[in-house]
């Protein structure tokens, strides 16, 4: 369902063509069609401005293929993230346009053409290890129209690297900063950019980083203003929320 | 220090009226003054376009008062935020316009004129206990120019409470959810918007509450994508960061 | 045993027919049958209501069908919670009646004729990744007589599919509202009903869900009066305690 | 708001005598009175079968009494927890009649003629030093109406006290278990007993109690089944819902 | 060594027979004999009262078959806790008459003759999952030479079972109270007894039991005195240590 | 109530001057009395062979003092914990004999002539701050008739101030060790010594000592065997257990 | 007692002028005098190179003020910590030439000619609420004969404050960081330099910096290798340590 | 890249044989090369004194055969730590002379002739499980030139073989101490040594260990002053630390 269609049906109130009780029953049965194990969501599309996002960690690759197959049917752009080659494989069978982005562990499927965004995000990340997190917030920010700049393996103790890249970092719109171990590089971040900084505390580490607990208290205490912070190893939410604060403002230019 | 007089130093070297090492030698003493115990940034306003925040928790009131004097000679708007009375008293010695917000337990100067925000921030609190820290978001987010608009005390217990004013929470830019005990607001309201939810865990709440412990995890794992969390009781930071997001978006449209 | 034999053995001792020792004797005795790993404790259909529950996790097939096994020579409905499908395998080596709940975990028993309660228990979950404690809840509480309607996948971050069922959740007689990542479903839930709630957190999230730690917090300090937590995973106990409320009253009424 | 003039108002739509939106307007303005820093829900007596409780922890005497006043005009029942005598002398000055619960640290106000519950709640507390727990938890089901029966002192290392009135707790409907240190009181009660327990861990004990952690997990893990646990000192969240198990049997009853 | 042995080499320096410094130099040699990877302990037996432990859990089967041989050839009696059905492989290979207790995951070799304690140990436990720790304290405590007396399976959520052996336990000279969950079992027990109580910990349970410091943290807050506490799953301490007590009191009546 | 008076009591039934039910009756009455806020436990010498124990801490000075002066009237030896000076003085308006341990923070009261244990309980502390805790052990042991030897202030750091008093350490019966910090005198003294060793952690420290955490967890994976452990600051429960492992041993020579 | 004195001592015996028992017994008696509530190590400038610190945090002042005039009397340098202006008062009263370090809240004793190392110990830290703890640092090394440089209120949000100073940092022996909040400071310096870091995070912050925890795990997961961390607020452990490092290398190159 | 290249290309400014724009444009270039998914720093030989160290952990086989390959043309010594068998097979195919440390899991190759140290680095560990992280860190240092002295399996619970040594730890430049449970080792070492002590806390030990939370906490509160600690596990942090303290004290004498 579009808003074209929402529209449509609401005018088709005004236009006394259908009862309100009409109207409001087919509603409340549309946000979510019951598929039996789960509530897909088409009217996210218009509460949110996104499509429905399918977590895959704890479901089974038929589980995922099924609801990303009533997705494809709604005609959004669809990703699932946190995705094994299993699940990629199940999902291709029901769609086979679909497209798995194997480092950030995602299948996406683009059905909307796109506009990219003028305003760039840019994603920073410490360690070869961060990798996986920093690409699942690239993917996710890509499907949803953003332009992308990355700027991998530039961890704190070498912190000449990220000063070489300093120019290109101050010129984004959000900056993403994907860290482990003490996830330092958050506060280096936002001590330099002039735009607001989403932290990712990575998991990475052994010992005393208590998967990922420390980067996150880190990045959370950080003594730069304009951070803010989401889940261990949360890449999406990352994406997802850098997306949303840079596509305001494009759609609200106009 | 102001952008205009930067430019006019670093012009000054373009047209050969003074050498790159006088000009490297004048920045570098600049951008922070040494007056003992803490060094000013007067750089900030330029490199990320507000004025150095004073955090008055651990220190004496006249070291605040004495920091609070040279910002203001700095000609930009200050604030002091965790201020008591006593260091409320202390500044207005040295500033007899600086102004107090008791509630948010922060002292403002404006000393620039205001030129209000067009989007608006929101600043949602769950409960009377998480006014202060509400509040601190509020003050900050005015100094820096923002539009807000309030609505507290719209637990989840009572979710109706919410939904009577959903029509403003959709109409804004950027919204704060404030929150103690579960925090259960911040993921309510992340389902209701389409804008960035910056979400503020209060230490209130007794218990396994755990001084904010709990309201913490629960914004950390918020099921709601576009929720981005700040420390415990971080007013202050969750006002800062909505500035930046709402007020790059305006003077980026010009 | 039965209530049934206990009233004649306390009897024969009003009749004159067995010393009081005698029967302390073999009272002492029967409570519980000494098969070498267990203690059974038959007596427990007659102090708390309710049959024997197995607790299969630690044990090994083996062990599980043997306990199962007396079980089912006392009489009364039998259910093991934590059954793998070998566990499954194995007690239906020695009891082919019992029933597979795959999703659930569980194998149950019925040898006693049902009474459907006149109440019912709500189950109601927040994602797909929550069934098996939620079916777990509701196993347990149908072999303990209880009518159940379930209302699952209906999270917090799309709140108007779990208002789209508010009529059916408001008519229930006990709520047991199953969780992970936040846990915020179940001060929402408690927030409209009047019913007691019985929370249950789930292991399910990631990073700072500290399997289940944030969710199970965010439960105990629910804004919500009327909510009370059992433990991560613990939906038998949540099934258990709902079918105790709910019995007790319909038995009462007689 | 009495359920009674809720109908009235519904009727008079029915009856043609007001809109529908007139009506949906007053009902959307009367659920909660705002009086500035706080925002007082009269419906809940309709949605939840209860009055307002005024958490007076973090509010000062003067907000208390505010609130405190508004809902003695409702004319409801009233209690307010957690209250200090100051907080108690600034509602006597708003409403003589109001009562100072001193031990339980709580000031309530009967307006309604009480209609003692059939059934009984028994209220078992550890120590000496658990009775404020303990007796929030009887204020509070009294106030609504509840028989109740309390069994203070009967700790775990002294078993035979608590055995020693094994008859009176096992004709308890519900039972409140109150307990700090280790909380094995709830498991030792939750094995005695058919109904269900409700355990409420304290702070009471020093070092690895962790301010009631210790007994909180304890209480969470408890073999007993028919266990559910509230926050640490959470003697009114106890009693609320206790009442709310107790009430229901009866008015469903009749 | 024996104590014989020392004695004479130190008779050798009173009889003028070695100087003072040959016998440091020896023995300060013979403590421990260097075999490449671990330092065996001869003197332990002398200082302590008994021979050296060998913890398999992370040694290979090699490493712990080689310290057993060792072991042997010094002529005392032998245990090795945490020892896989592997290990026992390899240690049967360099000592065949080396017995292996599955349930206790322990290798025992007997070469000194049993003179059982008058006393007796009374290991307690609370589940069927409880039994490989109980059963380590019970091995340990024989090899010790003591007369041990179990009880198991008799949890505090049926504390009935409890009470039918309170006979027994109360004879006992040491309790050994192995519980995981709540732990609750070690304060009954410890209320019940006059001797004293080893709490030994389980990380038996799930969820909120963090892998046994529920139980640990219940134990260690115990309201009953005279309980004391060793590390979760720590049965070869407790065993250990009983013995320590039990034995102490024997050999000092002669 | 005397082992003595209990034993006359049993007589006479044998002896048919009382009925069961009468002895019955009055022995359930006799346990405790009921003052109120207390039940007091005179069987406990009966059961455990102590007197009973006021813990102080969170009781008021007159609380204390009624309970005290209750115990004093049973006969028995007598001791409060945690006792701060108000509540010395309002016991001794009750019992002038009464005497005070200010460091040691105890009241005590011997009404039994002292029989002096033969062995020896050695109390060793590491540091000046840690004094309360020893001596709280100590005072407890004493007036439960043991003989006990001091060795303060022999913290790991200086290792060689333990070795220098090793003899008087290795012919105790018993020890009792307190430190705070990392708590590594535990394991150190548990190498020395054959005797069972009670390890006090203390909340002596700061920063990651976290209020005896550190020490606590370092005490519970003692490498030395025969270490047990008691809650943070326990110095009560450490002298308690000490005692009665050493009385049991001399009364049971006899 | 100097390392002279000992010297003659151990000639006499090599000079047949003392026997060895006579010297052990001296010895044995004096490394540490015992004056009733501490044991004072004067043996400590021998072994470990450094006079006596005395601890003050949980001394009374009188105990500070009598263990200080023992070491005064001993002719070291003496340094008590965490001491209180009421405690210098007490001091004062016994050694007049005693300091008082206000911020650092240290007293000092100087009674041997300073010899200035000749590499420097470089003390970095994050802000103004660091300095109590980089004081302590400061004036710990000084009395340890170090020349210090501080570099203050230089944290990771104003990198450049930081690089404004590199060249005095990187031609520092050993650097020791002082930082609260996230402790990044510590990864950025030891990304820096060559010498070793020396990270003390302190317990400045709120909310989720949980009293320094977040710091300490910053620094102990530091990216940069070189960097070794001490408990939080222990600045007297970092400038001992960095004092240690330092002098040892000069004291060799002789 | 070595400081002589670096000083030859400075040169050539000075002579004017290069632009500085052209010598800025090569150097920010050869600080790191980019080979797709790491950044190799090689100026780190220049900065920091030592080659690039490759942490295996986390990467693919192939990964670090890659980035050791090019590490191996840059011609310093090479390090690559946490290596399983099947890395050290990757990057033998690429460099023959690499060697692999099976216990320390390292893979090295020298490719700079040695100049051993004249101190001594000691390295201590407590327990045979220990020694994989004890290794790591003699690995490091011997790769870093240092001369290193081994003391394995000396724990506190049998502390005299610890002093049988005391001659060779003594006479040590830097002590590594390795040790897990409850880490008292560097406590007693550091009060046994004049110089400073680097703490390694492994994860060996079981339940309350909580995978070497225990012997952290131990080792960051310990009472010997001169201790510093790194992460858990962090053998390479403790032997690169070791080696920077013992080197520059070499380098510095010339």
């Amino acid at each position: 369902m579009t808003e074209e269609s929402l529209r449509e049906l609401l005018e088709s109130i005004q236009a006394g063509k259908q009862s309100v009780d009409d109207v409001i029953t087919r509603l409340r049965a549309m946000p979510f069609e019951d598929i039996g194990f789960a509530k897909i969501d088409h009217h996210r599309s218009i509460r949110c401005g996104f499509p429905e996002v399918i977590y895959a960690e704890h479901k089974t690759p038929d589980q995922v293929a099924a609801i990303f197959d009533r997705c494809v049917r709604a005609g959004t752009n669809v990703i699932a993230t946190r995705a094994s080659c299993q699940v990629y494989d199940a999902v291709v069978g029901v769609c086979d346009k679909a497209e798995y982005h194997e480092v950030a562990r995602a299948v996406t499927l683009r059905q909307q053409e796109a506009v990219p965004s003028q305003g760039t995000v840019a994603i920073v990340s410490a360690g070869t290890s961060d990798l996986p997190v920093a690409e699942e917030a690239r993917v996710t920010a890509e499907i949803m129209d953003q332009r992308t700049a990355t700027l991998y393996d530039v961890g704190v103790a070498g912190i000449h690297r990220l000063f070489a890249h300093s120019e290109s970092l101050q010129s984004a719109s959000v900056a993403v900063v994907v860290a482990g171990m003490e996830g330092a590089l958050a506060s280096v971040v936002g001590g330099m950019v002039e735009c607001p900084v989403i932290a990712v505390p990575t998991s990475v580490g052994y010992g005393a980083s208590f998967h990922g607990l420390a980067a996150l208290l880190g990045m959370l205490n950080s003594c730069a203003a304009g951070v803010t912070v989401v889940n261990i190893d949360n890449g999406f939410g990352a994406g997802y929320t850098a997306s949303l604060i840079n596509r305001r403002r494009e759609s609200k230019q106009e």
